[in-house]
């Protein structure tokens, strides 16, 4: 048994430590089938070489979301294997596209750490940056999570809280290189609704709607080499429940946003998020979305728009909090993000 | 609400409109890959690089069944989001093979509308092309829905039917460049039976059967990015299941059948199909077919045979319809297409 | 019917028979991004083509598991379609590397017949070799089942029982062309473990479990061209079940046993197996791991080791046999296997 990885526990993070994550990955277009096939992913500039080609991209790179998994599932093993929580994100931005035969790999940084007043677990920070095999990093983003304690006489380490933006500054989202939305066909993204057709404080129920099973949420899961053992193994949870990586419900929520929010094509930031409550099995997942800002940007023919992407497993659309201010029962996933889109 | 797309009714469709269908597609190993895991699938001009040269081919093309599905799903937004039915198909012929890498669009050409008697739906007739990135179309088929009517009160269009084909003449179908079957391997490809082998109205149950997953029917579903609710969202029908694409079922008739007709590698022509009961998750389908036709060609070796390919879900084989003329309420697939065989 | 292949019964097989395996199959990328989203694989050396060219190869290959399944599922329809029993494995070696883009078929050699004294079956011994599409073998084992006779009256055959290692001798093991460990990264392979650090007799409990789905067991299954009917149709088996093909049991727990294994990289040897027990969906698998032997080779930084693989659907680990000698119920599997670790 001691040669198993026990993961870490509150009392092995450090501020400074910066931890390589294991098991780089080669991802090419077979990744992307699959995504595919997992999710009713349609933006056209991730679908076809020659839609890419035509927004001044040499063709198509693999979906955004697809970066996130990847570069998160490494983290798995060294960051949250004793979670008991994945509390929240900020500042994320997608530095660099993918491109299939790409190997990316992940590190991550502790940037905070605050115990618990009960003395048995306490909050870690990291910042996680994927890299390619150019040694470029292509995303990086905040999440912390709480950890367990395996010592729970260790003294608590002193709190380090990190100061961090609400929202990713419009100003400092990285546009992919040679992105031109100027001759952008509308006909084949599938909408005409440009940026300027969207206002701020607009809502949009996405209508569609996606049962969740057991075996599309696991093949996904392992897919990102995430082996977090309460996604796979029904004799984990007392309730014998397969909890869903949430990161499925993120993806699948993308997905179905597409019809509403066709043109919100590439995703460039991640302002924070919350996975409100578990999703099992069984559940229906559903959309809306709100415009919360617009911005715009230098290149060509395009800009930016923040968007909250609600996920429920039932209920009417628009519906976010209680009065007691928490998230509804029937809310899993409350996301913030920057997308590009043509003007 | 405004922004999702809420599909074309009835009295959208004009006699002459050519719709541009929307998410272009680049296909690649990855969705073979797919598709031959979701599918028993096994011809081996499709399987294997080595094979398709031995037969004229530069190397081993996607499917035929997947051109169809990539081309039909993205018909899905514009032709069937308001179908009450799909009626029928005719003068179906594939044109050329698609290679990984390809990128496929669809348009379609209105051909037909004839308003219900009540006034409450009619039926479409839409001829439908898949285009590659070459602007080469690589299929084309027609296709008839009934489709609801938005605004009852709308006149009746001029009701125009259009004249169909039956059968496609084999003359008419494409055999792809190069093709030569003079040197094919009976051994590698499965089984010995030719062209010559077969006789005009044999039948032969191909025995194999695959009980069918929801998990399974979504994937497939989903890589031809058909998004239709029905499909998806176990939420949607009141009896609180998922109907299944009929295109799966084809596609898994057709792998069953190579027990029996390995050697029908190639499909070039499809004549007509009914969908005659709907799909369910748990149905275990089996298959049939009967010999309906030969036809000589011109290339090298090559032959065409003409058959019926009948999907169940229990029963025996070789029983289609009742006293009634109806489909027997365990057949769900009665196709009638065209393959080319080594003589 | 007389079209559809009856499989070949105990008296079709006689000794210095070479059967040619139908269905030659090109793999890619495609069938690799599946195999991880099926196994929860991790193996530094086939995630990363950066990964594998530290380690003195071109590029990361096709994980050794796709081979032996390819290979295998080929020679079903010729081997085991009236098979009763898979016995056993023996003398298996993995020869040459599978690259994206190469082509496997297989060929079995009749090495072995002993009718049994009931006289309505006997066991058959093959000799299956997987050749590339340069003609080279690249993966070879023995393996003997348990066949029908189809006629009681034929006289029984001479009995011919080959001889068989127990094990591979480590001094024939392959190791593949160029592959150097001194400049292993432990890190990023994801446990510092090395060659040195396993004890023979040494046991690991590798923790993860995996709950199987039907869909995902077909997935894999097909993917392998294995089209044994047990596999697929509910109808089958008068129980219901369907029985999940012994190899998705295999990769399910070589891949598990990462957790503690991460550095046992490559699969070179299979001195014996058996699938101890029937699996259905549903049931958790689990594994552990025990080292029989080590040896060294004369790569550089590359060492031999020989490991027992038991995978459960319950019950505590390292437990295998009972007091009457017969695997536990609980007990899915039993591998006897060799890989190369760095030292």
């Amino acid at each position: 048994m001691a040669k198993t990885n026990p993961g870490r526990f509150f009392e092995d993070y450090a501020i400074g430590d910066v931890l390589t994550h294991a098991v780089p990955r080669t991802v090419k277009m077979g990744e992307r089938a699959l995504y595919h096939a997992l999710y009713p992913a349609r933006h056209a500039l991730y679908s076809s070489d020659q839609f890419a080609q035509q927004c001044g991209l040499p063709f198509s790179a693999l979906d955004d979301m697809i970066a996130f998994h990847v570069v998160f599932g490494k983290t798995v093993p060294d960051v949250s294997l004793n979670a008991v929580a994945n509390l929240g994100y900020a500042e994320g931005r997608w530095l660099h596209p993918i491109w299939s035969g790409d190997t990316l790999r992940s590190t991550s940084e502790v940037i905070g750490v605050k115990q618990n007043s009960n003395g048995k677990s306490g909050v870690v920070y990291v910042r996680t940056k994927g890299w390619n095999q150019h040694d470029t990093v292509v995303l990086e983003y905040v999440r912390w999570v709480m950890v367990r304690k395996r010592d729970l006489d260790r003294p608590a380490p002193e709190t380090v809280i990190p100061e961090l933006a609400k929202v990713v500054d419009p100003a400092d989202l990285v546009i992919p290189k040679g992105l031109d939305f100027t001759r952008y066909d509308f006909d084949l993204a599938g909408e005409p609704h440009r940026w300027g057709d969207y206002e701020i404080g607009e809502q949009i129920d996405h209508v569609d709607g996606v049962t969740i099973e057991e075996a599309e949420h696991m093949i996904a899961t392992r897919l990102w080499q995430n082996t977090a053992k309460v996604h796979f193994d029904a004799t984990f949870r007392p309730d014998g429940q397969r909890l869903i990586y949430g990161g499925h419900v993120i993806s699948m929520a993308r997905a179905l946003s597409f019809n509403g929010l066709a043109n919100a094509q590439i995703i460039v930031g991640l302002n924070g998020g919350a996975h409100a409550n578990p999703c099992f099995s069984g559940d229906t997942i559903k959309v809306w979305s709100e415009v919360l800002d617009k911005a715009e940007t230098v290149a060509p023919g395009v800009g930016a728009i923040r968007l909250r992407l609600v996920a429920t497993k039932g209920g009417d659309p628009f519906r976010l909090k209680g009065e007691d201010g928490k998230y509804l029962p029937e809310v899993l996933l409350d996301l913030d993000y920057w997308a590009l889109m043509p003007t």
